[in-house]
This record gives C-alpha cells, structure tokens and sequence, in this order.
C-alpha cells in the first residue's frame, strides 16, 4: 500500500474528551474514527489490524473444534421474554418495526443460539457440540467508556458449548482457557493478562475474566503474587486467601477486561426446552458454557500495552503491516530520483515476495514528518532509503521497538524478513 | 471437517412458505437456517460458502484500488436530516435510546461515509479514492422476499468513490463494471448475469443493476438479442430500442438482482458540504459514486442457477469443500473396517496436502442416504471408498456436475485434484 494512496492520514492532535491513551493513540495514527459517542469506524490501517485479530481468534477457536456460524443482529422479542431478559437485562436496545413487531438488537447470542441447536442436537451422539460466531453486538450503554473499551456498537467473537453432563462441560472449559491464552500470546498482551475470578457465574460459584494489566483500565483486580490468579475487586471482600494455592500475597492493579467465559449449566436449554436423549435413552437438559472476546477491546488493550511516547509499537502478528518502507529526500533533485527510484524498486520487490509493506512514497513531506508518523503507527520494522544508504550501497532496518537502527547490504533485505514470516 | 461432527444436518423437509427454490435447497441442506421473516443465520457450511464469496469481492476490489473499512449499524439521525432521507427513505430502521436520542440502523452507508471522508480529502491531490465495507445493512422491508433475496437485514459489500470531476468518475465506473463481472464470472453466474439500465441514476440518467436471469427472478428485464445490454422492466415503456446498438430485438426474462452502481454525482457531497481544492485553487464539490453486491442474494443467485433435481452444484470457487469424501459400508463387519481404516488415511493425506474435505465418516448411514445427502449439498467432487474400490485398489471420484463417476489408481489420487486448486 502506498501511503500517498491512503484514504487516512495521521491527525496532530484528537479531542480532549477521548481520555483514554488508546483512544487518543488509534485516532491520531488514523486507525478509528469516531462516528459518535462510543460508536466507531474502521479505517484501512485499523481494518488490517482488526482482520489479524480475527484470524487469530478463528484459527484458535477452530483448533479446539468449535464451527463458525453467523447469527442475525435483529432477535425477534419472544425469544428474550422466553428467558426473562426482555425485561433484565438493562441495556437492551429494542425497537419496533412497521409492522407493530418488537425486536432486540443482539447483545448476546443466547436466545437465538439456543432455539438454533434444538433443530440439530437430539441425542448423546451429538454432543459435545460447539460453535461461534464474530458479529456485531449492541448495548444502550449510558456511560460509553474511552475508545474501543466499551460502546454501544462492538464486534465480538461469542462461543456456546453444549455437553451432556458439567464434567464434559469443564474439560471444554480448560480447553477455552489455554485457547485464550493462546490468542493473548500472538497478540502480544499474554504477559499482563491475567484469569481473574469475577461475579456472575450461575452454574458454577463464580466466571472466569480475562483481564489485562494497564493504566486505563476500568476495573480493579488483585493478582495473586504466588501463582498468578486474579481476583476482581467485586468478590475480593468476600475472598481473604487465593483459592487456586491459598496465598494471602495480592498486588492491586487497574486492568481492562478482554475476554470472559461462563458455564452457563441448564440456565438457557430449560427456558426453551433444550433437551437431548442419553444412552440410556432418558431425556436430559443440555448444559453449556458460553465464553466472549471484544475485538476492539484487545485491540485496545493491545495498544494500551505495546506503546512508547511517540506511538503505538504492534506486536507482529497483528500488525497492518510488516514493514514500513521510507524515502528520505535530501534536498538534491538528482539524488532525490535516485532515492525515488531506488524506493519503488525495493517495493516491488518486497510485495512480489509477498511481505506486508506500507510504503510512505510522499514527495512532499520531510524526513522528520516521515519518522513521527512511522513511530506513531507502529508498523513493528522500519525501513529507510535515503542519500547515506544509497552511498553505502545498504539499506537501514529499524525495530519499531529499538532504539537504533541497522544498516545491512541491499542484498540481505529479503533473507532478513523471511526470519519474521512463517 | 468430519460431517459425524458437523452442527447442521440436512434435513427431508422445510415449511411450505419457503417457496423459492435457493431457500428451499440452502435449508434443506444446512447451509442456513430462518430466524424469521428475512432473517437467517449462516450455518457451518452456509458460512464457508459465504468467506469464498466475500474473499473473491474482497480481491476484485483491492485489485481496483479500492482500500477496505467498517463503518457502524448505528447512525445519528442528524446524518439522516441533512440529506431528507429520515424522512424520504421509507423503510428505514429507527430506534431510540435510553439518552433518547434518535438512531438509524444503516441500509446504506452515505451518510456516514460523507462526513468522514471530509476529514481526509482536502485537495486535488487527495483524489481519486475509493473504500467499500462489508457489513450488515437493515430495511424495514413489510414484504420479505424467499430465501435471502430480499430481507431485514442482509450483508452487503459497498464501495463508495470519490473524484474531481464526472469524467473521471465515469472511468472508475467503467473500471468497477468490469471488477463485478469478474466476481460474478469466480461465482459462477457470469453466463446468466446482464448489465442492466434500470431507473434512479440520479447524475446520469439511468442506473445499473446486474442481473442474473433465473425462474423465481422478482424482477423483469429485457435482454437485447444483439449487444445483451438489458433493460429493467421499471424503463422499458420509455425505451424503444436498445441504447448500446440501437436493436430493437428483445428477450423478455425474470431475474433477480445481484449488484447495483449509481453515478451518484454530487447528491450527497453538497448537504454536507464536501468540498475540495482544485489544482487552480477553486472550491469543487466532490464526484462520487456508489456501488453495491449483495452477498446472501448473490449466494441465492449461485444456487438458483447451479442445481439439479437433487440439489446444489457449487461453482468451484465458492464451494464450501472441493471434496466430499465417503465411505458406503458393506454389511460386511471385516470389511467395513477396512472401509473405514482406508477412510480415515484418505481424509488425513487429503487434509495434508490442504484440500478442503468434508469426509462423511457417519457409520449409522446406508450408502443410498450419503448419496443423497451429497447430491444436496453439492460439494464439486465425491470421492467414495467402498467394497468395490478397495477390491480395486482404486478410489471412485464424481463431478458433481457429471453424470458418471470414475475410477482412478489410489495413487493418483492428489495429482488429480491438483489440477484443480491453485
């Protein structure tokens, strides 16, 4: 992609209400736009990335054999009364349509998911079964949060699994667990993202939280310093020793939460009758666990704990791109068509071996204008043309998280990507 | 994918008021499932039919410059009053929050793609560009058409452009004309789809929509015998003969809508006041365009022109797996494990090599009901493994879209389906 041709430019400075740091960050280095309050777009650099991630969750949620559906945004209203959450649950965006019916905008996928699987779930031979979707999800939330942390429009991966009995259900469990950690690992918030025990579990005593350590976290939680649990501030009162290794050492830490997992027991197979025929031939309600990632959340989080002062630095595998290819003009008119030349030449190379590169090819804009905005959108190497490597016949290589770069021979350029791709 | 594993089955039979034969035949065989009126969900296989389809768009796209972004479901009224159509559109999707302001569900996305481009393009330099979505769109439509042709709420790719002038516009048009017959030459509909003048152009005098001529078609067109230009039904009072070539030669045919293109001009640069710097240094208004393929109706239009009595016939691009891979047990306890062993090696040496297999390994069938399961999904080639094929050291294969199968030596087994996959 030529830079030149990019629909987003990087912008100096953003809103003084976007206080949080990814917020603040994505905006300026044109990844998201704010449409309104807690309601966002995608422009091409944060499509890219918002793609990795989805893969990413997608090749994870497939290695442990969950199938990939797509259920609709529109729910009719009889399927939230059926569970009582028409009423619940509070931030609900309903709406009626011309012809006098009532709708909900899916939060959550229960509802439909459920009615779905009694169409093909009868008997013990078809469980275990789970699927999952990545779909766009809506809450009427009074209080949106900072950036792509909490909003009324919000894309999440949201997985149900079907069991016949809790055991079956909690060897799932363990499964999603180090599935998670999984994608936490290749999207390069592993290190500070901790399970957290929260509230709200209906089968078991308490659900299980992903949360990720950093400064503009919403919630509060207490890591066990001997084997790393974590504890969310709503339950900690209650809790005075780890339950996994009973230490009484916790550190306090703000974090955001980017993932969470439920066993959801019979509470949604009852309400619709969600039955299936054992062995033994008697009939038995399905018991599920249901287990979410926000993709703009991890994107935040992501950003929120892979940055420096002068902008975001991408973990590799969820980079918009692999490289950032500059050239630097240098004032001479001959040497600049030397440079210029020089830069297309090297790009072509590098897409014909088919590395990611955005190549900033912008006449206009000088050496340090280019540096500032390759350091604020954080494409992990950085790699110059310029009247100096032109001299020495070599090409300069910086990591986005380095402090100095490197120049190495023209000739090695492509050896030296092909550490970084699989 | 092993099909004893698969969340949707196919099943005999589905309700009376699906008349139309691609609801008919996506249901029966598990590719999608009602929700209600116009609202469906992709299953397993509805949903890898519907990732080939939207990689091949994404593709022909990018190949045009086209860059991609994701803009929001929710709108702000206010976006909707600045150009009437809060009022003027008439089956819009409104809803209110609890903050009480008003929201639209987007059936297009102009409104929101305006305002943003403003914050981009600037100048001359900055055009032509172009960017599209894929994304759910919303219609409050009373009268839902069968299967996925006409719905609530359907996913739609589309591409808006921007250019300083109608004369470059009209070569981007010309450009995207091109790129759609391309994706519907990958879907398998190129034969039956028409270019055709349909009303609502609303700079030029006529619009575009590409139809594909098929028996449950809601539309009529007239097919120019000589040029193959068609013309909507809404228009053909008007027009005598045929603007292309001046025939006066017609064929009458019901089709259904796959893609549509407007030369937009500046209808909705002006409300909002979108402007650029010409080279001169003179204020213009932006040129644009619009252009759209609706991908469940493009799915509707695959299947309602590739079938059979017995059900589907994927296109190779679009299928779900290029190789449905069965096993017919003998009633013979010896033999039949032996089926079942040379199975399982098939299935692991195909999956090696990175064909795409759906592999019915489902012991409780008879060799009748695996046929005819596969003749309704019509996945391109069946590969049995049988009595009769290990007798013969052989493998059976059959072209979906053949009458006969064929025996080949099991050891020319990968070589063949090389051939097909790039």
């Amino acid at each position: 992609m030529r830079q030149s041709k990019l629909f987003s430019k990087t912008l100096k400075e953003v809103s003084q209400e976007e206080k949080s740091l990814n917020a603040q960050l994505l905006l300026r280095g044109g990844f998201i736009d704010k449409l309104m309050g807690g309601v966002y777009t995608f422009l091409p650099l944060g499509f890219l990335v918002l793609k990795k991630i989805e893969e990413i969750i997608r090749e994870e949620m497939r290695a442990i054999g969950a199938q990939e559906i797509l259920m609709p945004v529109l729910h009719p209203k009889e399927n939230w009364q059926k569970t009582g959450r028409w009423q619940s649950f509070n931030v609900l965006f309903k709406l009626k349509g011309k012809d006098k019916k009532e709708y909900v905008l899916g939060p959550t996928h229960e509802e439909v998911l459920v009615p779905l699987a009694k169409k093909f779930v009868f008997t013990w031979k078809d469980l275990p079964v789970a699927v999952f979707q990545i779909q766009d999800k809506f809450r009427d939330e009074l209080r949106v949060k900072g950036g792509l942390l909490r909003g009324k429009e919000f894309i999440m991966k949201d997985l149900y699994s079907m069991h016949p009995d809790q055991k079956n259900l909690e060897q799932f469990y363990k499964k999603v667990i180090k599935a998670y950690f999984k994608i936490f690992k290749r999207c390069g918030i592993k290190e500070k993202t901790y399970l957290t025990l929260a509230s709200g579990g209906t089968f078991s005593r308490y659900s299980h939280e992903f949360q990720t350590v950093c400064p503009f976290g919403e919630d509060l939680i207490y890591i066990c310093q001997k084997c790393n649990l974590a504890i969310n501030r709503d339950i900690k009162p209650k809790i005075k020793k780890c339950p996994n290794c009973g230490s009484k050492k916790f550190k306090k830490g703000k974090a955001t939460e980017v993932g969470n997992i439920f066993q959801l027991g019979t509470k949604y197979s009852l309400p619709f009758d969600f039955k299936f025929k054992t062995r033994e031939g008697r009939e038995k309600p399905v018991v599920m666990g249901c287990y979410g990632i926000g993709l703009g959340r991890l994107m935040a989080a992501i950003v929120e704990t892979n940055h420096d002062a002068q902008g975001i630095i991408w973990p590799l595998e969820v980079a918009p791109f692999l490289i950032h290819l500059i050239t630097l003009k240098s004032g001479k008119k001959k040497i600049d068509q030397k440079i210029q030349k020089e830069g297309e030449k090297t790009y072509q190379v590098l897409q014909k071996k088919r590395f990611e590169v955005l190549y900033d090819d912008r006449k206009e804009k000088s050496p340090g204008e280019k540096f500032v905005d390759a350091d604020l959108i954080g494409i992990p190497f950085r790699v110059v043309i310029s009247e100096n490597t032109l001299k020495k016949n070599s090409i300069e290589i910086k990591k986005r998280s380095a402090k100095k770069a490197q120049l190495i021979k023209k000739s090695s350029l492509i050896r030296f990507f092909h550490q970084y791709v699989k």
